[in-house]
C-alpha cells in the first residue's frame, strides 16, 4: 500500500454527502458536497463520488498523495464493511460499500456509522481529545450516536453499538421510519423538531408566525429563527425537545458514564438555545451519583465538518494498521 | 502480600449480606449469610462480618489460606473504594468500605457495584465465559446492572457505569427511593412486582387470591406462586413487568450491543415465566439491525451465588495485580 499525506473522509447523510481531503493533523485541505439522492442505489452514489474525487485530484497540488478512504454512513457496519437497512436511504438490506470503493481504488477503505465517525473525529481532533469515556450525539435528519469507552470507539458484539436514535421515549408515541413507535429521533432531530411544532400548533392557541408555514416547507432553521425572535411555539418546541433529550442523555449516562457528551450536526448549531435547557433537564433526570459530573458541550469541530473529519480519522487509523 | 488458595467474596444487599470462600476455579468452599440491617451504619456490618469470618476461619481446614477480599455492594465505586448514596442502605453520602476492611486484614481488598460483581462472576465462572460484550441484570430488592465491553467490566469516567435501574421508564411514573420518578427498578424488581400487583388489583376486577394479601406481606415469591397457579392478576403482572424490561433491554442493546443479556438475582428465579415474555417484548422493541441477534438468558451461576462468586472473581483479579 502507498503511504500518502492525505486521506479522503466521506460523510453520507440522508440528504447530503460531504467529503474532503484531510491531513495527518486533521487539517481539512478541501471539502465539498453532493446531493445524496437517497432514492437511488448505492452504486450510483459511489460512481458520482469517484467522478468528483477524480476531477478534484486533477486540480489539487501534485504533492497531495492519498493514504486511504474513510466513510461514515447511516447504519454502517465497521466489522462487515456494509450499510444495512438504512432508514433514510433506499439501499435495501445490505450493501458492501467498502467493496464498491475498493474496486475503484487501491487504498485501504473503512466504513463506520456516520455518528461513530463524528465520535472518532471528536476524539482525535475535537473536544474529546484526551478523554477515555465520551458520547457524541449527531442531530441531523435523524439522531445518531457514537460511544467512546476506554479511549476506543465501542462497536459491540455485532459492530452496531450506539444507535440511541432508536431507543424508546414512548412506546405509544410517534411513528418512526424504522417501523417502531416513539423512537428518540422522532422527537430529537431536525425532522422531530418540525413534528413537534405541528403538534404544538394543534394543541395551543398562541399566535405564531409558524402558523403560516406548511409542514413540507418547515425546517429546523426556520424554527430556530422563530425561537430567536421570541416565538412562543418555537420556544416551547425547543423546551419540549430539550426535556426528551435530557431524559435520554441521563439514561445514556447510566449506561456508559461518560466524562462529556458532545452535540454535533445541523440542529446542534442552535447552540445554547438547545444546550442550556437540555443540560438542566439532564441534571434533573440524572441518578444522584452522576449529578454535576457530566459535561454537555457543543462539538469542538468546525460546524458541518465533524463527520468528514471523523471519517478521515478512521481512514488514518486504518492506514496505520495496514503499514 | 501472602498468596493463598482462597478469597472471600462478599455480596451486600439491601436485606441480606452473603459471603463465601471461593477457590481459583470459582468453586464455593463455604457460603453463608447475615441480615444486612440496612438501618445500621456500615461499620457495624463490617464488624459483624469480620466476627463471622474469624469464627469460620477457626473451623475451616488449615490449608485454606486467604489471598484477598472482594466486595459487591450497592452504589460501590471501584475507583474510590467507597459506597456512595446507596438507596436501600442508611449509610449516608459516602463510606470507604475498602479502608474499613483493610484496617482489619493485611490483604488486598477491592469493591465494586454488586451488579458489576455479578457480571464479573458471569464472565469468569458463568454463561458469559468467552464473550467480549455482555450485560448482566440483577433483579433483587432493586435492579442492578453490570456491562462487559471488549471483555472488561465497564466502569466509565467516574467508576459508576451501569446503573440501568435508574434509567427512566416514565417521567411521570412511580416515585423511586432515589428521589426521581418512573425509574426502571420501580417496575422491574421484587419490590416493583409487588407495586404492580397493587396497581392491577385497583384497576381490574378479576378474582384473585392476591386480594387476600396486604402490600406489606406481599413478596415476589407469592406472586410467582400465584402466577404458576394461573392467577390472572399475577400473570398480568409478569406480562406488564416483562414488557417494561423488554423495552429497556432493547434500549440497552442500542447502547452497547451485547452478545447476550443475563438475568440473575431472586426475581430471575421465575425463569421462563419472566424470560419468555421479556424476550418477545425485547425483540419487538429492538431496532432492526439487532433483531434476532441478542440472547436473553438466565444466569448460569448457582442461584444466589452469582454476586458472591463475582465479588470473589474481583478479589482474584486484584490479588493477581498485587503480585
Amino acid at each position: 500500500m502507498q503511504t500518502g499525506n492525505c486521506v479522503i473522509g466521506i460523510d453520507i447523510g440522508g440528504t447530503t454527502t460531504a467529503f474532503g481531503f484531510v491531513d495527518r493533523q486533521g487539517g481539512l485541505l478541501f471539502e465539498t458536497t453532493l446531493d445524496t439522492h437517497a432514492d437511488q442505489p448505492a452504486e450510483t452514489l459511489v460512481i458520482r463520488l469517484c467522478d468528483a474525487i477524480g476531477s478534484l485530484l486533477k486540480v489539487l497540488p501534485p504533492q497531495v498523495v492519498l493514504s486511504g478512504i474513510g466513510i461514515g454512513a447511516p447504519n454502517a457496519n465497521y466489522l462487515r464493511g456494509t450499510v444495512e437497512n438504512p432508514v433514510n436511504l433506499n439501499w435495501g438490506a445490505s450493501v458492501n460499500l467498502v467493496e464498491l470503493f475498493r474496486k475503484r481504488y487501491d487504498l485501504p477503505v473503512a466504513i463506520t456509522n456516520d455518528a461513530n465517525a463524528a465520535a472518532i473525529g471528536e476524539l482525535l481532533f475535537g473536544g474529546a481529545r484526551g478523554m477515555k469515556h465520551a458520547l457524541v450525539i449527531t442531530l441531523g435528519t435523524g439522531l445518531g450516536s457514537g460511544i467512546i469507552t476506554n479511549g476506543e470507539l465501542l462497536y459491540g458484539a455485532d459492530g452496531f453499538a450506539g444507535e440511541l436514535g432508536h431507543t424508546t421515549v414512548d412506546p405509544a408515541g410517534r411513528v418512526c421510519a424504522c417501523g417502531k413507535r416513539g423512537c428518540l429521533e422522532t422527537y430529537v432531530s431536525a425532522t422531530g423538531l418540525c413534528r413537534s411544532v405541528m403538534e404544538l400548533l394543534g394543541q395551543r392557541l398562541d399566535p405564531s408566525n409558524l402558523r403560516e408555514t406548511c409542514f413540507s416547507q418547515l425546517t429546523s432553521k426556520l424554527i430556530y429563527e422563530a425561537a430567536c425572535a421570541g416565538d412562543s411555539i418555537a420556544l416551547a418546541t425547543f423546551d419540549f425537545t430539550a426535556r426528551i433529550l435530557g431524559m435520554k442523555l441521563a439514561d445514556a449516562v447510566a449506561h456508559t458514564s461518560p466524562e462529556a457528551i458532545f452535540l454535533s450536526g445541523g440542529l446542534a448549531a442552535a447552540g445554547e438555545l438547545l444546550l442550556a435547557p437540555t443540560r438542566r433537564y439532564m441534571e434533573e433526570f440524572l441518578f444522584t451519583p452522576y449529578k454535576g459530573k457530566v459535561k454537555l458541550l457543543q462539538s469542538a469541530l468546525p460546524e458541518g465538518s465533524g463527520a468528514v473529519l471523523g471519517a478521515a480519522a478512521l481512514a488514518w487509523h486504518e492506514a496505520d494498521k495496514s503499514k
